[in-house]
């Protein structure tokens, strides 16, 4: 079995994106599951292209993509993708787009397919902080996560997710209250969620809804 | 032109709905538009029953459901219902699915078709804190929001959307910390987005995106 | 009896102070209260001055000083004032003092001799949001308060608090994400908290504390 | 040289304490301080007991309390200990004072006497997040903070402070949303708030005040 694991490269003026440190610090096989990580470049349209071409080359299993959540505080595993592309801030390329589809003609939205709610617990279970989100946002993440999620609906025989990861405590140590995560810890709740998709196909059937 | 607002009964142990407060006091007629209401019950399934007999009764042109979000702090115009009841609490009946559909062999998700950027840009213009909201959560106010819209879908020939307001201060002076706004600045906003709906069918091209 | 109640002028470019605003719409009497009120500039050192010479000109028994907390949601009144200017943004003279003691030689800090619990459980019972607070920051809030204070404690023969208001809306309209109360909601909430001192010295045995 | 660092026993609940978990991991020289530890028990009253013993056998020149904000993000360095009890939960005892002065007849308040400021740029500059925070709350930290620098007024020959830190990854995966930092990392900044208050005695003259 083969995973594929995607970050984003540092955007927004950060130096550092603690996605992709996370995903270049993955072991290269876990249990029974063999890993390949990719960088994606954090610019709409080109993160699809180099998203695509990892698929192609990789033929994984299970992809996950991770990016950066500053100013949340858990491992948040997103349930649904949309279909639109609003960006509060440029991209690396200098692009902002507004209320543009991620794929002309792509549905609204697809939900993620990996078991979002087991690894939610096993995260727990190990002692990490981490939840089910209703919004990856309309940036980069919500961008790669439904491109993601459309390749796999396109005949990709892929099952696929999307995490979100706090600051890093030295981009916390710069934004007054923000909360961060430690890489090891993110490092180690990536190859949960991983070893928990590889084991499982279907999800728990537990309630980690929002009220709104 | 009509419009059909709708508000939820008070749920989770609370006396009062902020939401079915602000309908009630609504004007009959606002300049052009004749305004219908419609109070739901706090009850998967049957809330999508007294929704569709509103509007089967007052054919509306325009449609803006409106639910209680507690703890936030702004009038949230909701970008997108997706296809998941997922109850952290009871409904009023004692329902409490988990990751079921609203409507079986939906689609993922809708996007409200009423102009939510240019109606914040007017709330935020009158003075009123508004925001672009990116989930509606899992519970009942996304299930009305996304059976709203697969009416609309199936035929219906009306444009739709859904507002989520904050807390009474009646409510939040028993949740320590929470914010709240007033009845009367909620009512003017709805009134405020129903102007702007009837006065124009395209949006604003502004950003109103989350980085995540 | 006779209550004294000020509220700064705007500052941190604002164009107004929700706390002046209510302040100047009180009435001039209230039930056996007569009420004087005072706009204080929002100026280290000139506050001071012109809150002693409304004390001299009113010559008060009780004294609520108002400020505006913006990013609070409740009404918080004040436990302690601390004797120490840090001030994170200049104040309207441009004056921005690190680390200086409000009153050179003065005690470590001062506490409210207003039934603040009294007036929170107040508010609660009249559907305001409030709160008693244990820091009042160390800008102009905290120095009107200890100056406040350290008059009472030099021969002053009045009861001294202070009071922290949200935003009012359309302050928070600028800001996303803050929360805000009605300026209606802000009068009746100075009110009710001059009526309580009004008519109780001592204050109620509850807890009102924080645990961090 | 040397330093007292105390750390408090677990409390409401919890099953461990952060702070008394970084506590017994510090080393026993630090450069050229030496370094001795003490658990406190979550009691009033019987905290300062432990405390007082503790200054008695070690006699230290630098005392730093640690105890845990659980809701906090940061490294928090108190700047202020008010002579005040008021518990929102019951300690380990079950006592639940309300209002009580810490010390009968001690002053208002004391200010720490550690450079705070000078340390919270070193925690920055070496990647972890800090502030200095102008309430150490009404629960036992604050406590134990006002009895120690009681002591140190009352002829203690050591400069003192208090430092809050975030709940553990395993604590916040019970808290949904709660704010977390690895143990690693408290402890890291406790070596450094004590390196830096071992090598000066005056603070840095930076702004790090909060406007209410």
């Amino acid at each position: 079995m083969k995973a594929l694991v995607t970050g984003f490269e540092p955007f927004g003026g950060e130096s550092v994106n603690p996605a992709l440190e996370a995903v270049l610090r993955l072991p290269l096989v876990l249990d029974a599951l063999e890993i390949a990580t990719a960088p994606l470049p954090s610019v709409f349209g080109r993160a699809l292209v180099a998203l695509e071409d990892a698929l192609v080359t990789t033929r994984p299993d299970i992809v996950l993509c991770v990016g950066q959540a500053g100013g949340r505080a858990e491992l948040s595993l997103e349930r649904v993708a949309i279909n639109v592309d609003d960006a509060r801030i440029p991209d690396n390329d200098g692009q902002q787009p507004i209320d543009r589809p991620v794929v002309v003609g792509g549905p609204a939205a697809y939900f993620a397919t990996l078991p979002i709610k087991a690894a939610v617990a096993a995260l727990r279970e190990a002692g990490l902080p981490a939840a089910v989100s209703n919004s990856a946002g309309t940036f980069l993440c919500n961008h790669v996560f439904y491109g993601l999620m459309n390749e796999a609906a396109a005949g990709g025989r892929f099952r696929g997710g999307f995490l979100h990861v706090p600051y890093l405590p030295s981009q916390a140590a710069r934004v007054p209250g923000a909360p961060s995560m430690a890489l090891e810890q993110i490092v180690e709740g990536i190859a949960i969620i991983l070893q928990v998709a590889a084991t499982r196909a279907d999800d728990l059937a537990v309630s980690e809804g929002a009220l709104s």
